[in-house]
């Protein structure tokens, strides 16, 4: 196995000023193409911490790739620190230097001093171009591992890794595998209960199982080999064990639902008191769902309501308002409850819930919302509306 | 100086599934309270790997966090990892114990067997209450460093940071002093127009500025020792070199929004075309502005208007009806732009906008919202409606 390890630099990433964007981008394209990065570290703009950073990753990892500290500023460090590791000198790139300074003449800008800097790579390293910035990459080996040096600015960054370094990678492992990963996104049975669920899968070879949890879903991972015959079986087999949880496959909620609405040319409205615009928000970002969403109203200030039965006969008159096919809706109770309610003309459901217990505002709206689409994609699959969701207790509903 | 170190696990985090949120939570607060982090890593669900990690840090740190591993399943192996590292075995903590198997009995729900594993901690460690998880934190000392383990989830990591982590620094620490960071939110004018906005301001003695890029603004951060008395003057000058871009400072914009609307009594309602709901949503979430705000109708399949006079009508028509004071409004053109409108009783403001470059329909959503929001607050400050900012171009405006 390939090992990958990955050194961001600046003091930037450090201080939390910026979220380090590119290396999330880098590690899901790497453990895609099969060179997983092992191990991450992020160092400040101090020579020292950077060059021994840059020698202990290659002591432990085949492939290095240090990102940022290419700039012409005094903060960037990332040249003689490679510099330095090796033992050798800085010296000019020619061939570098003449593509700058065409570059600068075609802008009609003059070459400013410290962009010589750029320029200055350490003696023996091999030239990886950067058609869209002012900072060539660069490779050297050290202590068996091959330490690749990116620019910080995420376009370039991105582009040099497509087009330069992930091809080298491959013609240097020319046996790497690529992996699939398939999700399972469930709501409503918490990390322990699916943990309990799964415990008696038994996988096949090279499959294996990661849970992330991202407000409001758990995603379930089925990680294997590219394109694996038992892939489909694996995901029946667990998507069967997580049942009523599981609300879909391979795409968010909101991405199975636009679907449903689309194929079935169903248009949809809804009345959000408790949601404050989160179901409409996710109906218009939608590709498929933002062709069949109509209308939506928030009321903030509506009175709660004593009756269940009075959220459907509201949501039935907004339904032939609006000519829409389904409306859902959100409405507070009297009792500090909630009422979710889907209704058509031959089918109507209302639930009645409380919190199980203490959510922020957001997570709650996050919560309702996604009961909310729920209920649009079990009455759209025909099935069983009646969850039990871990976040919520039913206190009462109506279905006919 | 105290060196402090963060350590993050999990796959999900090493694959790019997630974006380490923790990390850049962390590292901005810490650095504020004078413990700012000089090297971050992160590995995945690999016990040796987390032993030697663990270990490596407590050699070159004085202070770790170690953030995730904690939960109940096989993937979570940092208090086992811990453990090795210390060369001690792990036991149960009755107390914990007891604490969850009260939590699951009032909620009425059977405790799962995989939770017995989150009241194994390494023999010797002192726990650290997490009141809102099942997973307890813990710290040991290994090599004269504290080490912190702290759940991954960020809502449990950053309550127990707060409340219990940072104030046991403080005392072991007792003469770090902390910054103190305002920050300008601003708006429109990009990290280099600000840069050269502000390259002639020469800061007093300990005081620096910092740069974070959050969509929709930029924070312009100034740090300095805490409660200097220079601060006020150095605000002023910097929201004055910014003027127009400054929207709100110390307070994302919808917080100064929500004052104004509360201190002025103002009823708001907005009718959202192109905004998807997203500005209900900040009005709902807001605590002053979730009293003012009335109403928000999504029209998601509304026609076009050929002038910027419609929709002016359309919303004064709305405000009657719902009895507001003010209401905002985002409706497509026929061109394609798209009419921002701010009306009230007494004075009526709309801009026709087009975007100056692509940007996803999210980012349109949040990018047109902020600018509506900062109409309204522009109104009850009684400044200058128009303002120039670089994501739009303005083709027509109406004001009176």
């Amino acid at each position: 196995m390939v090992k990958v390890s990955m050194l961001s630099t600046g003091e930037e990433v450090l201080h939390g000023d910026i979220v380090d964007t590119n290396a999330s981008w880098l590690s899901e394209l790497f453990f895609e193409q099969g060179f997983a990065i092992h191990y991450r570290s992020t160092v400040g703009d101090q020579l020292d911490e950077l060059e021994s950073e840059i020698t202990a990753l290659s002591l432990k990892s085949d492939v290095v790739i240090v990102n940022g500290g290419l700039g012409p500023t005094t903060d960037d460090l990332s040249a003689l620190a490679a510099a330095n590791a090796l033992g050798v000198e800085l010296e000019l790139h020619q061939e570098w230097l003449e593509i700058m300074t065409h570059y600068f003449a075609r802008l009609g800008r003059p070459m400013a001093a410290s962009n010589d800097k750029q320029a200055m790579l350490p003696a023996g390293a091999e030239m990886i171009n950067n058609p869209v910035g002012t900072a060539c990459g660069f490779s050297i080996e050290l202590n068996g591992a091959v330490i690749f040096f990116t620019p910080g600015v995420p376009f370039e960054f991105k582009r040099m890794t497509t087009d330069e370094i992930l091809p080298r990678l491959k013609q240097r492992f020319p046996n790497v595998e690529r992996l699939e990963c398939n999700k399972l996104y469930t709501f409503g049975l918490g990390e322990s209960g699916i943990a309990d669920r799964l415990k008696s899968v038994v996988l096949p070879k090279g499959f294996s199982l990661g849970y992330r949890s991202y407000m409001p879903f758990i995603e379930v991972k089925i990680f294997s080999p590219y394109q694996d015959v038992n892939i489909e079986q694996v995901i029946e087999i667990i998507s069967g064990e997580l049942a009523e949880f599981t609300l879909s496959i391979n795409q968010p909620l909101i991405g199975a639902v636009g679907h449903l609405l689309e194929q079935n040319q169903i248009h949809i409205s809804a009345l959000e008191q408790v949601t404050g615009g989160e179901v409409a928000r996710g109906l218009s970002l939608d590709v498929n769902a933002q062709k069949q969403f109509v209308q939506c109203v928030v009321d903030n200030q509506a009175q709660p309501l004593s009756e269940l039965q009075d959220a459907l006969l509201i949501s039935d008159e907004y339904r032939q308002d609006t000519q829409s096919a389904i409306v859902v809706g959100s409405f507070k109770m009297e009792d500090q409850s909630i009422a979710l309610v889907l209704i058509s003309a031959e089918y109507h459901f209302a639930q009645q819930v409380s919190f199980a217990r203490e959510y922020p505002l957001k997570s709650q709206q996050i919560l309702l919302s996604t009961v909310i689409l729920d209920m649009v994609r079990r009455y759209l699959q025909q099935t069983n509306m009646l969850a039990t969701f871990s976040h919520f207790d039913r206190l009462a509903f109506i279905e006919g």
